[in-house]
């Protein structure tokens, strides 16, 4: 047993009869005071499984009942390179053992659902992108350059046709988790999406009663791993056959199902999935309105991914059909303004295969810019929150922090409080979309370091209001080139920056030590 | 006299004592069975002058009274090459003798401020510019890139110091009526600022009944002018020495003082002028938001100028520094949208002369390609109105088509209906922003011309469903490049068109004779 690997029991006995899915076998396991339950399940074959992923090392006292009975002890050794679950911390995420993790996502929608070779051609691929997360369905996908079926079912059928949750197709699962662990093992969370709405097959419209016996097998196989997250749905809110109170129940059993409590989301195609809930732990988005992050962190307090911004590529449709520059600046456009960016990519290809959507090969120009940003922000001495400076902020103050501002009192040259006061009489639609107009793409890591990007501005100058009890380096970035030129050293206080006139640029100053 | 031109009668007298701005001096001018009343004005020297723009040809009898007394005829002999003023017809504008006009302006805040050599300058620059609208002040603008002094000041100024509104300038106006002569004789409307909030001279902050006083006499000099317009200030919303109702006022005394009734709006930094207002003739905008355009051509029901949506250039400031392409996108973008959008170009100089602010020579790249833009606007048959389509327009519908398109009923599958209800659920701010990111650049002429602009969509394909009882001719348009190419011909019904799959494409579809 080592900590932070998932720790796995086989025993045998006979098959069980009528179902396999919600059979009894439970497990404790034990370590000092601490006692986590667990449930086990049938892989097939007369085989009983148990997953575990111990978080702390030490000396564990384990009990098998239901279907197998059985106990034993196991030491667990500390973790060597292994770091955990990633769990979110304030807005931003880390591992279990407090490493950060900055995710740099990519999706592959139907990557388990495609052959063996795809699925290694794709792995081969991720192996040399600079992407540590990936969104992925277990249900095979039915949509626009997508309509293959899959090598395998996750049920059985019943006579009539219809699936039978309650009999899992374990060699569909094995391969499942065989995929899983080999993306796993690269480093790259797992972001599973257990349901989505294009499908032929009927997986989106199962009863409510098997869409949880589905997930009921699916956590007990799938919640020691220590590399997934749980995204409920692709979506949500274009499943037709769910309401919102199926969905509800639907979060609140994965959450109490997973004894590993792995990160927990749900990702909107229009209305958000309520992020204020308890158990969701970040704020998973589908939107072009990249301007609005400091606004979400500061409405939901957790740290927000925007899974789904549009795709670099050449589709006929507007989702689909972005530059590589623009996927770049997009990119750079969440992090400075203390978000997270996924990437995905839909080129038209003959063989049929966009990467989006099947996996195959990267086509794209932005995987390269994305490391370069990667990077980057890796070499900071923390993660980034938004710098809300000037007008850019306004839409951020709260009634109270207005009515204080305006109470103040101004004078006919105080433009700050007559933008205020304009802002207030504004009709509210036409007040949220010039407010996101006027969002800056700065963000900062306290007074340690602050990072501007510029993106289709075109400035031959700028100035940086930097604290004047500290001194920085001020470097100029290409976020195309991926070029840096240090600038200024040593800078404090009002500084004047040259940049070259042409979008793409961002500033990057760092505290000199 | 001629129609469409302004007709001036010059008296001499002697001078008036006190003051010289509202003197008693009425005219009338009787065509037939219609009487127009204007008011004269004392123009210095010992001369009183009289201006009226005759709309119709025909015989006309005068009659003057008050500091001066006398009578005639003139015959009005019908224009030759003169359209008269220019007025808004729905959502678009027209000369008064039913000649379309299309708005392509630009920007030059203080350039009745500057010098004689600067002033010539500029107005050479504009006799080769592609634009027909240019918005300039009257007042002189201390702001940015933009402190110098005018040559002359518009009022005297009393012992106190104080400006003498009753006393104006008379060879300030002469000069400014000279500049805005030879503007007006490129064929170019002036979209002239009354107000404005960047000053230290006091012109911003002038009792309530000097501000009647002055625009009292600028109107008896300047209302017989066929090509103004009367833009109430540049962003009113930031003179903090006016109130609401100041502005109200100053809106009825310039509607009802003008016996000519010349295009009326006022232009914001934040909240909107009131545009449904009765004398508001169209929409003036200061926004980057311009995905919405049709929102608020259906909200006003006026046409829809952004008079500033940032500048070609690059200053510091986000507003003054978008490429060239960037300022062409911008007006493909206005124009496949409905509306229409004015440059500006703001390129830090060693001379200290940026074009918006006070003229010289414009050193852009946009201009070309804006004049690329008009050349096809003005080829098409009619005006572009928005081409509402899919999703892209499901902000634009009213509660009750929502509750209509949702009783009709709806399958899991339905995407619309489970988009319309989701959006029906969002908060307010995110769903404006997320409304506008639906939005398609995409204008019609009825069913004779259609014209997308794909801006930063790179796709390599799209679809079209054009009527299927006519032929149409599609050209893909390189709106950088200024290159059109015929894709196809005698098309109809839905057909697929091949794009590049770059930025900056638009695919126009016009229909065959």
């Amino acid at each position: 047993m080592r900590q932070y690997e998932t720790f796995e029991l086989t025993f045998s006995g006979s098959a069980p009869r009528d179902q396999w899915a919600a059979i009894d076998l439970e497990a404790t396991f034990t370590c000092g005071q601490k006692t986590t339950a667990v449930k086990g399940f049938y892989d097939g074959g007369g085989q009983y499984k148990v997953r575990f992923l111990p978080e702390e090392p030490g000396e564990y006292f384990w009990q098998v009942s239901g279907a197998v009975s059985a106990e034993g002890r196991e030491t667990c050794v500390p973790a060597q390179g292994s770091h955990g679950p990633v769990r979110a911390s304030g807005a931003h995420f880390q591992y279990a053992d407090g490493t950060p993790f900055l995710p740099f996502g990519t999706t592959v929608y139907a990557l388990a659902s495609q052959d063996d070779a795809l699925v290694d051609k794709t792995i081969a691929a991720l192996k040399n992108a600079p992407f540590n997360k990936i969104r992925m369905c277990v249900f095979p996908k039915h949509y626009d350059y997508n309509h293959n079926d899959p090598p395998c079912y996750p049920f059985e059928k019943r006579l009539d046709g219809s699936w039978n949750t309650g009999k899992p197709n374990t060699a569909f699962w094995q391969r499942l988790e065989a995929i899983l662990d080999r993306i796993g093992a690269l480093d790259i969370q797992i972001d599973l999406i257990l349901f989505h709405p294009y499908d032929r097959w009927g997986f989106a419209s199962l009863p409510q009663k098997d869409n949880l016996q589905y997930l009921d097998y699916l956590l007990r196989r799938l919640s020691a791993k220590p590399y997934i997250w749980w995204s409920l749905a692709n979506e949500y809110d274009l499943c037709g056959s769910k309401t919102l109170s199926d969905w509800e129940e639907i979060e609140e059993f994965v959450a109490v199902n997973d004894p590993c409590r792995h990160l927990l989301s749900s990702h909107n195609c229009f209305c958000f999935w309520d992020f204020s809930r308890k158990h969701v732990s970040h704020c998973s988005i589908q939107t072009k309105a990249l301007t609005e992050i400091p606004r979400w962190l500061l409405r939901y307090q957790k740290p927000v991914i925007i899974d789904e911004c549009c795709y670099e590529g050449d589709l006929p449709h507007a989702w689909g059909s972005i530059s590589g520059r623009e996927m770049a600046y997009r990119f750079w456009r969440c992090v400075c303004s203390g978000g997270y960016c996924t990437h995905g990519e839909t080129f038209l290809s003959d063989d049929d295969v966009l990467w989006w959507a099947r996996g195959g090969s990267l086509k794209g120009e932005s995987p390269r810019r994305i490391a370069f940003l990667r990077k980057i922000l890796e070499s900071l001495p923390g993660p980034l929150e938004p710098w809300i400076t000037g007008w850019s902020g306004l839409g951020l103050l709260t009634p109270e922090q207005i009515k204080e501002k305006l109470e103040g009192g101004y004078t006919p040259g105080d433009f700050t409080c007559l933008a205020l006061v304009s802002i207030q009489r504004m009709q509210p639609d036409d007040r949220a979309v010039h407010l996101a107009s006027e969002h800056m793409w700065r963000a900062r890591c306290g007074e340690e370091a602050f990072l501007q990007f510029f993106g289709i501005q075109t400035s031959a100058e700028c100035v940086f209001d930097l604290p004047k009890d500290k001194r920085y380096r001020v470097e100029l970035i290409d976020v195309w080139e991926m070029t840096r030129t240090v600038q200024l050293e040593h800078a404090s206080g009002s500084v004047q920056v040259c940049l070259p006139g042409r979008e793409g640029m961002a500033v990057l100053i760092t505290r000199e030590k």
